[in-house]
C-alpha cells in the first residue's frame, strides 16, 4: 500500500501512465483533460506530473470505464464464459452479471459450479446471480429443483454474489412459502427483478419481496412506474427483446433518470454480438435514440456498478480498478485499447494474448444414457372409438412474440395417422425428458410457424432446455432428434434422412466450445439451411426455443405434454367437448 | 409478511393512511399526488383505493421522507441522545450519523458504549461512526487511546456502522502503520473523511485510503475537486463553520450533483438549532440560495441514505420504513407531523408522547479526583538569573477562524509574577489535565480574545476537553477551575470570587442532563455574564472551545504545553533566543 500512497503523491513512477487523453467522468457527467496513472492495477492518480514504467499516448481519444452488463446470460451467446471473454473484452467490456439459469435447468448445481470455474482468471469479471426459478414451473422437468437450501449454498461458497432474476412474480406478491424461502435466503444481498406488464398493487407487494430492478419494461408507461416506486430500471437490448427505442426517449428527455437506469443484454447471439457488438453497441444505439453519449456511458458503467455496489468500479477514479477502455470516440465507440486491472489486454478489437489455459476441464453433458423414443413414439394416432372427427390443441405461434395462442383445430389424417400439414402450415413439436434421463416423450402441433419440409431439433428449449423437435415428416424429426442425440445436444437441420446443418452444443446441452469466428461460420451454415426448410421464418430457431417455456402464456409443450399457464395448467391433445 | 403483502395489494386494511397530499419522489425528482398505505412500519402501498385504520387527511401538505444528518457531533449540541432526540424529531429529522469522538476523548469505549446505549428505543435511528482520532495528536491526553482493536471491537458489538471522520489525513497519505490499521479495520465498512484544504496528488492518496467522503470543502473548487475524484460532498452548515452559502452556487448550476452531495450540521449548538431549526434549515437555507426545493430535499434525505448504504429510508418507496414528514411546503420546510416507522412522534414541533423512560443510567463522569492547581501553580515567574527581560510566545486569536498565529511578545510583569494584562489584552490560558485525573497543569497567554475581567472555565475543550479557563487575573480563574470540578464539568463564568453564571454538563464533562427549554435558558445566561467579562467578542466560548486542539495550526495550548502542528510541535512559553 505504501507503494500505492507514494506513487499517487508522484514520488515514484507508476506502472501505466495513460497520456494526452480526455476522460469521461461519470460523477460530474462531463470530459475532463487528465493523464490517467495505474499501479497495481489500481487507478492512483488522475492530473499532471505523474511518471511511469510505460506511457501510452491517448491524444486524441477517449478515456471510459470498463463496460458491465448489469444482466445476461452466457448460455445465450453459444459460447463459454472463455470464448465470451475473448469476443466482448475487445469490445470494452470488463464485468457482466450473468444468471447462469440456463445450465442450472440442464445440469443443475453442478451446472453452476462449472461455470464459476470456468470464469476464473479471465480479463473479465463475472458475477453470478444465484438462479432463484429453477425449474420455471412445476410443469418444466430440470436437473434438479434448485431450492433456497442451494441458493444459500452458492452464496456462502462465494459462486454468486446476488439473486438472479425472480421470474415467478405471483408467488412474490402472494407470499408463496418456497420463494420467500428463497427471497429470505438472499436477505442482505441484491435481489435481481423479472416483472413483465406488472404495476399498480401487484407490482408494489412483488417489490416488498426485495426484488429491485426490472429489465422487461415494454413500454415509458410501465419504467416510469416502476422507477418511481424505487426499481431500477434496466433497458434491455438483446437478440430479440428489444426495448432500447422504446424506452430511449424517457432518458433522453431525463437524464437524471441515469441515476437508476442501466442497458443490459439479456439474451445474445453470436450473429447479434457480430453486428452490433456488446456493450458498446448499447451506447451507440443510445446516443442515436438522442441519449447524450456521457448518459449512455453511464447506463453502461457507472449505474450497474452501482446498483451491484461493486464500488470499486464504474469509474476513472482513485482507488478504484484500472478497468479502462481507450475509444476514439463515445458516439462510435470503438475499442482501441482495453485494460483491465491495469493490464492491456486488448487493442483494435482483438485479445493481445489469447487467454490462458484451455476449455480443457470436463464440462458437464447430458446424462449418458436417455431412452430416445422409436418412430411409433412419436405417432400420433386418432382416438379409438371416436364417434365424430377428433379436434385437437395447437400452438398458434406469432411472429416477433414468444407469447402463443392456444388453437384448436381438425388435424390431417393420413394412413390413419394424426400428421404434420405443411400445406396448412402445421407441423409436429416433439419434447424428449433428458435432464434426468427418462426420456419421456411428449407430442403436440404448432400452426404458423412455417415449417415447408424437413426439421429442426435442438437442445435450447426455455427453460429446461430438453430435446425438442419440430417438423413437417416423422421421418425428418426422427432423423433429428437421433444425431442432436448423438452430438449431446446442438441444433440440428434434416431433411428425411439427410442432415443439412448441425452444430454441436455439448457443454450442458447449451454451449459451443468454438471460439466466436468458427462458433458464427457454424451458425451461418445453420441459417442457410433452414431458409431450406422454413424460408419464411427469419426468427425459427428463437421461437422454436421458446415453444418449451411453460410460464409464458397460452398453450406450450414441455416434456410432461401441453401446458397453458393462464388456463391454469395442462392440456390434453384431443379437444374434450 | 403475508400481511404485509395482503395490505400492499388491498386485501386487508393498513394502519395508516396518508390521504390527499403530494409527495416528493427523489426518484424521479418530482412530486407526486398519491396516497401512501404503511403497515407495521413499513411503506407498503402508493397509490389509490387503500384503506387503513387510521387515516390522515394530508390535503393541502407535502409528504416528504424524513430528514437524515450525515454528520454530527451528539456532544456539541449540549444534549444527551435522548434530549436531542426530542428536540430534533419534532423538526423532520429521524435519522443522525454522529461521530462520538469527543466523549470517546474524555471517556474512552466507557463513554462510546454510554452513548449507543443511550440511543437505544428512541424516536431517532442514531447510527454511530467509530472515532478514528482519538487522541487527534500526541499532544493531547485523551482517557484512552483509540485502537484499531477498539475500532473493530465497536464494529463486532453492533455499537458503530461506520468509521467516523478520519481528520489525521497526512498520515493517511503518508502511510502511517497504526492509522492504515484503522483503515484497514474498517474494510468493506463506509469510511467517512475530513480534509481541509486538502487537493491534488495528496488528496488522491487520501482517497486510496477508503475515505469517501468530505464535509471540510469551503470552496467550490475544491468541493469540485473532491466531486470528480468520486467523493461524496457534505455540505456543512454548522453552527460556527458554515459553508452552505459558498457551496450552494456549484448545485444550483448542476442540480446532478445531488447524486453526489448532501448537507450536514457537525457542530451545531443548543441557539443555533433555536435560531435555524435542523435538517429543515438546511432545506430553507438552500432554496434561498436558488437550489430547488427537491434537490435540496435530496441533499437530506436520499443522499445521505444512499452514501451510507441505508437502503431501508431515505425515500417514500414500497418497503421502505415509513419514517415520514407531513410539510406545509418543502419552502417554509415547517414539519407538521412526523412519523417514525409508523407511527405519529410528533406534532406542530412538539413531541406527541415525552419518550419513554429517562436519563437514569449512570453516565460517565470524569475520574473522580484530580488534583486541582492550587493557585502558586498558575502563577508564572519569569526565568531566574535572566539577562535581559524575557519574551514569551502568545497565541494570537483571530475572530471568525479556529486557527490562531503564533506571538511574541514581551510579557506584562507585576509583584514579580508574568500576568494576564486586560489593557494590552492578553488574557491568561490554564489547562488542567482531567481525563487520566493526573491534574497536569498548563499555562499560556493568549492575544486579541478580548478579555475585560474575569475568568471563563469550560470543560469544552477540543479535542481533549481538559479543563480549560482563560482569564483576566488569577483569583478568577481559580474560582473559575475550582467551580468547574465541583460541577464535574461545564462552562463557568466567575469575576473574582463571584461566580456570574454557569452551566453544568455533567455526562462526560460535555453534555447537560437538561431538556432543550432549560438547557436554551441556561446557555443564555452563559451569554449575558459573558457581555460583562468579554463584552466584544460573541465567539468567545467557540473560541475558547478551540484554543486546545492541537491539530489546527498555529499556536495552541494542551495539557502538555504550547505545541505548534505547523512548526514540528512543542513550544516553549519563553522564547529562547
Amino acid at each position: 500500500m505504501r507503494e500505492l500512497l507514494r506513487a499517487a503523491r508522484r514520488e515514484e513512477p507508476s506502472d501505466l501512465l495513460l497520456k494526452g487523453g480526455r476522460f469521461a467522468n461519470v460523477f460530474t457527467m462531463e470530459y475532463e483533460t487528465a493523464d490517467i496513472a495505474v499501479k497495481d492495477g489500481i487507478i492512483v492518480g488522475i492530473g499532471e506530473g505523474y511518471e511511469a514504467a510505460e506511457v501510452v499516448d491517448c491524444s486524441g481519444g477517449t478515456i471510459v470505464p470498463g463496460f458491465i452488463d448489469g444482466h445476461m446470460h452466457v448460455e445465450s451467446t453459444f459460447m463459454t464464459p472463455r470464448n465470451l471473454a475473448a469476443t466482448i473484452v475487445p469490445l470494452g467490456t470488463t464485468t457482466i452479471m450473468p444468471d447462469p439459469h440456463e445450465i442450472a435447468n440442464t445440469c443443475g448445481m453442478e451446472g453452476i459450479r462449472f461455470m464459476y470455474a470456468e470464469s476464473q482468471g479471465l480479463p473479465l469479471d463475472i458475477y453470478y446471480g444465484a438462479p432463484s426459478c429453477v425449474p420455471a414451473s412445476n410443469f418444466e422437468t430440470p436437473r434438479e429443483m434448485l431450492t433456497a437450501k442451494n441458493i444459500r449454498e452458492l452464496f456462502d461458497e462465494g459462486i454468486c454474489t446476488h439473486l438472479g432474476e425472480m421470474m415467478n412474480y405471483p408467488d412474490v406478491y402472494l407470499g408463496n412459502r418456497d420463494v420467500w424461502s428463497k427471497l429470505e435466503a438472499a436477505k442482505g444481498k441484491i435481489i435481481t427483478g423479472h416483472a413483465p406488464q406488472l404495476e399498480g398493487a401487484d407490482l408494489i407487494a412483488y417489490i416488498l419481496g426485495g426484488p429491485s430492478c426490472d429489465h422487461e419494461c415494454e413500454s415509458i408507461e410501465n419504467a416510469l412506474e416502476k422507477l418511481r416506486l424505487g426499481m431500477w430500471l434496466m433497458v434491455r437490448q438483446g437478440a430479440t427483446a428489444r426495448n432500447l427505442t422504446a424506452l430511449a426517449p424517457l432518458i433522453r428527455e431525463n437524464e437524471f433518470l441515469t441515476t437508476r437506469a442501466m442497458a443490459v443484454s439479456d439474451d445474445i447471439s453470436p450473429d447479434f454480438i457480430r453486428q452490433r457488438g456488446h456493450m458498446n453497441g448499447c451506447i451507440r444505439e443510445l446516443i442515436a435514440e438522442g441519449v447524450s453519449p456521457l448518459a449512455a456511458l453511464r447506463m453502461t458503467t457507472f449505474s450497474p456498478a452501482e446498483y451491484f455496489q461493486l464500488f470499486d468500479r464504474g469509474a476513472i477514479a482513485p482507488g478504484r480498478i484500472a478497468d479502462i477502455v481507450l475509444l476514439d470516440t463515445l458516439e462510435s465507440c470503438k475499442a482501441k485499447k482495453v485494460w483491465k486491472r491495469g493490464n492491456l489486454v486488448a487493442e483494435n478489437g482483438k485479445l493481445v494474448l489469447p487467454i490462458e489455459g484451455a476449455d480443457s476441464r470436463r464440462f458437464p453433458g447430458n446424462k449418458n444414457s436417455v431412452p430416445m423414443p422409436l418412430l411409433q413414439e412419436i405417432e400420433v394416432r386418432p382416438p379409438k372409438n371416436a364417434i365424430k372427427a377428433p379436434r385437437i390443441n395447437v400452438i398458434g405461434t406469432i411472429r416477433g412474440q414468444v407469447i402463443t395462442k392456444r388453437l384448436e383445430m381438425t388435424p390431417t389424417v393420413k394412413d390413419g395417422l394424426i400428421t404434420a400439414d405443411p400445406d396448412r402450415d402445421i407441423a409436429k413439436l416433439v419434447v424428449v425428458e433428458k435432464n434426468q434421463g427418462t426420456g419421456r416423450t411428449a407430442v403436440g402441433f404448432v400452426h404458423n410457424y412455417g415449417m415447408k419440409r424437413g426439421a429442426i431439433a435442438s437442445s435450447i428449449a426455455h427453460d429446461a432446455h430438453n430435446y425438442t423437435c419440430i417438423g413437417a415428416d416423422d421421418t425428418s424429426i426422427k432423423k433429428a432428434l437421433d444425431t442432436l442425440y448423438a452430438m449431446g445436444g446442438g441444433i440440428v437441420l434434416t431433411d428425411g434422412d439427410l442432415v443439412l446443418a448441425k452444430l454441436e452444443l455439448p457443454v450442458g446441452g447449451l454451449m459451443s466450445t468454438l471460439p466466436f469466428d468458427e462458433l458464427c461460420a457454424e451458425t451461418a451454415k445453420l441459417a442457410e439451411a433452414r431458409k431450406i426448410l422454413n424460408p419464411d421464418n427469419a426468427e425459427a430457431f428463437m421461437q422454436l426455443s421458446f415453444l418449451s417455456l411453460s410460464v409464458i402464456p397460452e398453450l406450450k409443450l414441455t416434456d410432461q405434454g401441453y401446458c397453458d399457464i393462464s388456463a391454469g395448467g395442462a392440456q390434453p391433445l384431443f379437444v374434450e367437448d
